[in-house]
């Protein structure tokens, strides 16, 4: 079965409902820009990949009824909406990558009528859908190198098919070492408050024939100390120049326990991911959450009285020191991260 | 309110339901050996120390009625109901501990009539009991000394009046320091999968008008980094006599982080959690539990599926050069834990 996260279908953006995991795998349309911005907030669409998808076709959504009359109306009432969107959710930098590539495009065409306009940000868009594809593959075809038969890797939150269009950054890798015939067990965290990793990782790793384990947050420290863990593999929502990496909460704390007993800590996200405009971590905003999502564990019965005061943030930075290395869409980057990430990113070539 | 967790009360053990909790304090009475063996399996009561009086008080339960004729047949049933006691949960050493000194006990006594020795091994019970009470204020009088005004203590689980039989351990030092004046805030970790953190510890910390803050377990390694964290207290299901320390799952991971970020990581237990017999801590058996726990968030909607292998170990073993100093109810330990646990168990002194 192929699953595809985001499309646009039937005029509307349809998405997998992905707090409906693992109980179903159910498909909702989107048929306006407001619906995807609490899709977004919710987190029935997450993933800072496929964020930038989201994005793209969120603002679509908003603008294809335009009643702008030129040029100066149109971009008016894209600015509107790019802010709008901008303000779903701070962290993932793919999200404003989308939406800041989108409106360079239409900048670029200004002398366009509008009708032609709004095609040129659908098309943008699904160039960025299949350019997510195409990149996601090639993490996984440089990360697979590193891959070992018989490793054992652990991951964190979701970044696989769900995180992207239809293959998985991390994950990718892990899929892309299977494909070559490579034997790998998969240790997930569960990825509390929202249980990314419980419901979304391990139903996507078995449902591509992966040997994978659950484990709560918390006892990743016991697998590494009795050896269980080769290799440390999470996703990225924003990758600072100096390689400092925002990813879902619980990150660090695998970076740290890595360093600690000297295991390969390694990140892996597509070029878009990365923010040049942040020099390091503390430039990266992070997420403040409801405390509803660890006070009410996932919705249902509260596991704290409603006078405890509950610390939620849905981020965390991991320090480039900590990282072994950053497996993007165009090679594998290492220390010193600086002048390789600018390498990478101004030349746009491969390295390796 | 004065709480207590566990005592004897019209003819049956009275404890408070701890997986009622937060929603309700609610007290059960408990009639006889297999209702007692249940209760500490499913964790209506649990913590190390607590377990040395329900083991009493179960072991009391079992024998009260005894037919037994003579102290051969009397220390036959003995055995066996303290082999059926010894069966509800591996780790924590107080449940062992208690059975040995009530058997020891009756051992001494074996000239004495059935339904005296009856009587000692109430008495004695009694005397564990009231014995953890003092231990526990003394364990506070010590470790109050290290925490400063104006701290912020990182906990997990719970080592408070739900884990003793009315005061705490790690969280008596919490409560000391606060009967002498020092302002301290308190993070707790939540401690998946059981949740004692979120349940049990926030609630009474709250109820001792404590500052305290819930977090995900995935959320210490941020707090640290942000140098919110001066100080780690956790306590102890057994410690062995080099130092190294079985507690709940999690609590290594937290060990780690503090060594990372330089934080001062410090045990606390009465002296009945040393287990001389494990030279380390791969001689500590660690109790695996249901995967349910795991996957079922405290028995709710699953949020993986079936198919999915899970692991739960309920402890980890923190080796000793990772703990800044273990507090006890006769001294605080401090490196080299060999020769100074020796010391304080073999003279019973109070050492610094």
């Amino acid at each position: 079965m192929y699953i595809q996260t985001i499309a646009w279908k039937d005029n509307a953006i349809r998405i997998i409902d992905q707090n409906k995991l693992p109980q179903k795998l159910k498909y909702i349309y989107i048929k306006d820009i407001s619906s995807l911005w609490k899709a977004i907030k919710i987190m029935q669409i997450r993933g800072a990949p496929a964020l930038a998808g989201a994005a793209g076709l969120g603002l679509y959504l908003g603008i294809k009824e335009s009643k702008a009359k030129n040029f100066g109306q149109f971009i008016k009432e894209l600015d509107r909406l790019i802010r709008y969107l901008s303000m779903s959710r701070p962290t993932a930098r793919n999200l404003f990558w989308a939406l800041e590539r989108i409106r360079k495009k239409v900048l670029k065409h200004k002398k366009n009528p509008v009708f032609e306009l709004k095609k040129i940000i659908f098309n943008e868009t699904q160039k960025i859908i299949l350019e997510d594809k195409i990149a996601c593959r090639r993490i996984g075809e440089f990360g697979a190198r590193l891959i070992k038969d018989n490793d054992t890797i652990l991951t964190i939150c979701n970044t696989g098919i769900f995180a992207t269009i239809d293959y998985g950054t991390a994950l990718g890798i892990i899929y892309r070492a299977k494909e070559k015939g490579k034997y790998i067990k998969v240790y997930v965290c569960e990825t509390r408050p929202m249980l990314q990793g419980a419901r979304l990782t391990t139903w996507e790793l078995k449902h591509k024939g992966l040997d994978v384990t659950l484990i709560c947050d918390s006892m990743a420290a016991y697998l590494m100390q009795k050896k269980k863990i080769n290799k440390v593999i999470v996703g990225a929502d924003r990758v600072a120049i100096n390689g400092d990496t925002a990813n879902k909460i619980g990150t660090y704390n695998l970076a740290v326990l890595s360093f600690y007993h000297r295991i390969p800590f390694y990140v892996a996200c597509p070029l878009s991911t990365f923010d040049l405009s942040c020099k390091d971590g503390g430039d990266i905003p992070i997420e403040q959450r409801s405390v509803k999502e660890v006070r009410e564990l996932f919705f249902k019965k509260p596991i704290a009285k409603k006078n405890i005061k509950i610390f939620n943030p849905a981020f965390d930075i991991t320090p480039h020191n900590l990282i072994t290395a950053i497996i993007t869409d165009k090679g594998i980057i290492k220390k010193p991260y600086k002048k390789n990430i600018l390498r990478i990113i101004k030349n746009k070539n491969a390295i390796k």
